[in-house]
């Protein structure tokens, strides 16, 4: 895939992972939507295969590739849910997932690789040692690299997660995405253009790790500078493919802190009695804290994904 | 209603709810499956309006009373999830629900009652007072009493919990029950004799708090003395309505220890990314401790209730 991926492009992707991903469930919750004074649809990415809508894009760009391609395996780096996701896709073509990944993982995160079968390559913390690590490991294994974002096949595959969304409830005038590399808000804007033209989207990210706000309202691509923040799934820099899709199609970035973040992870747990981590509350916390003017009434949210280390739970650890 | 639910009794109580409640979803994963080496159906009441499955039989209860009845409001002592299930129910009908609460009881749990428009009266933490304070709030309001699970409209409400599960999932070779007073399971065991006759049942109570352990096995009804168990759903004695039920349709009770318990609840919210209460643990903590001959193969698991105090999690406590 060469392009911007256009409407039929992410109806392919569709297609194509159909058979192995989750349809997840829309859910929404009085009491959730009295406290926003709008009425909330969450996308719930977070029953999705291998925990998060990461399973989307893996699974599309594995299932992308030709036969001789995928013989001698993929790889990524990633010390997060694409790491897991691109595992399991693999697996599902009988082929190997290579993954660099820094020591300082957590253990659960290094579990589910290894649950899904993926051949882990520990590295340091750094960019450079991820990046000499994993070139290392594609000339050795000869494997195809999967980047987490900034791939066409991954954005269009993670457009699918706001298709659904906008198939299943209608007349949606926002639908909100948490930022992080930006292949889910990238797709997400792209959705939201070709199957509801008027459906705004607006994305939300934390203060300590605003790289994509600061590149949006700056127009120029700013990385992610020690970025601090306890959505771990939103420490990534955006990505040159992504970037310019935001640019484009994203009406609205926002930023909130870490206490509205804990906070809206909390209620949506205690009030909906789902896990998700605390990625996904990041727009629901946008809302609760008024950082848009949001006469809308209708709202979607993708919850992104439910990969929470449940001993390091964020309201029991100081901050 | 004078005897034991019969069939055209829980279909009714099904009909009469069926605005009112939730239809909660059956959900399975894989990865419990493989470590239960069974299938398992959870049907999930932790969705359940006011967060457990007593809002059925709350609501069968307010539903079958007249008028008349309703007028001077409804009241009960509860500690737990029917004291917010009442409130709620008995505010569908406009009516009051006067509730007896022991002041230890938890913030959560008030705040519930609260939400729902529930009319508090705390009394100390002991049978006696329970009992002394709601003859005088009776006596005051006139109010019709609603047991938590002592009443054969409350039983056939909970019955609509399994036949639910057995209308979405066919050939279940076994469905399991917490058992605490008794109300969800003597219904459930209703449920299956008429709709699934097939179908055994098995409860699952705490080691700390067995008295239907030892009703059931003693051929006699003993009281829970002292019980003790994370389980807080589950302190309750069997009830003189409920234990003949049970003693006739439950084919095996089982207990298991705290850690097991424990073990178990952690595992379904990692695995599931759901929140289910301790009580909701007690069947498949059973299950993944061998505590009975399952060479069945298809098991239905009820799960009671999601509603748990978010700042006292069981493996953050001190056990």
């Amino acid at each position: 895939m060469t392009g911007i991926p256009d409407k039929s492009t992410i109806e392919q992707a569709a297609h194509r992972i159909h058979n192995y991903i989750h349809h997840t469930p829309v859910l929404t919750s009085e009491n959730l939507n009295t406290l926003a004074g709008a009425e909330i649809f969450f996308k719930c990415e977070n029953f999705q295969k291998a925990g998060a809508f990461k399973s989307r894009g893996a699974t599309n760009a594995v299932f992308s590739l030709s036969e001789v391609e995928i013989k001698k395996g993929v790889c990524t780096h990633s010390s997060g849910n694409h790491a897991a996701a691109l595992s399991r896709a693999a697996k599902l073509r009988n082929a190997k997932a290579f993954i660099v990944m820094p020591e300082s993982s957590s253990r659960v995160k290094i579990a589910a690789v290894k649950h899904y079968g993926g051949v882990i390559t520990f590295c340091e913390s750094t960019l450079a040692s991820r990046e000499s690590t994993l070139a290392m490991i594609k000339q050795e294994t000869g494997s195809v690299e999967i980047h987490p974002y900034n791939d066409y096949r991954i954005i269009a595959g993670q457009a699918t997660a706001a298709k659904e969304l906008l198939e299943s409830i209608s007349q949606l005038e926002l639908v909100m995405a948490p930022v992080g590399g930006g292949g889910l808000l990238s797709g997400t804007s792209l959705a939201c253009k070709y199957f509801s033209p008027g459906t705004k989207v607006i994305a939300a990210e934390p203060q300590g790790a605003d790289d994509a706000f600061r590149s949006y309202y700056g127009q120029t691509l700013v990385p992610s500078v020690n970025p601090k923040t306890i959505a771990d799934g939103l420490l990534t820099s955006l990505g040159s493919l992504t970037f310019p899709i935001i640019q484009k199609n994203v009406h609205q970035i926002v930023t909130v802190g870490e206490e509205g973040i804990i906070a809206a992870m909390k209620l949506i747990w205690e009030r909906m009695k789902i896990l998700i981590e605390p990625s996904s509350a990041v727009p629901f916390a946008a809302i609760l804290e008024n950082k848009f003017e949001h006469k809308v009434k209708r709202i979607g949210i993708i919850l992104s994904g439910g990969n929470v280390d449940l001993e390091k739970i964020p309201w029991y650890l100081p901050h």
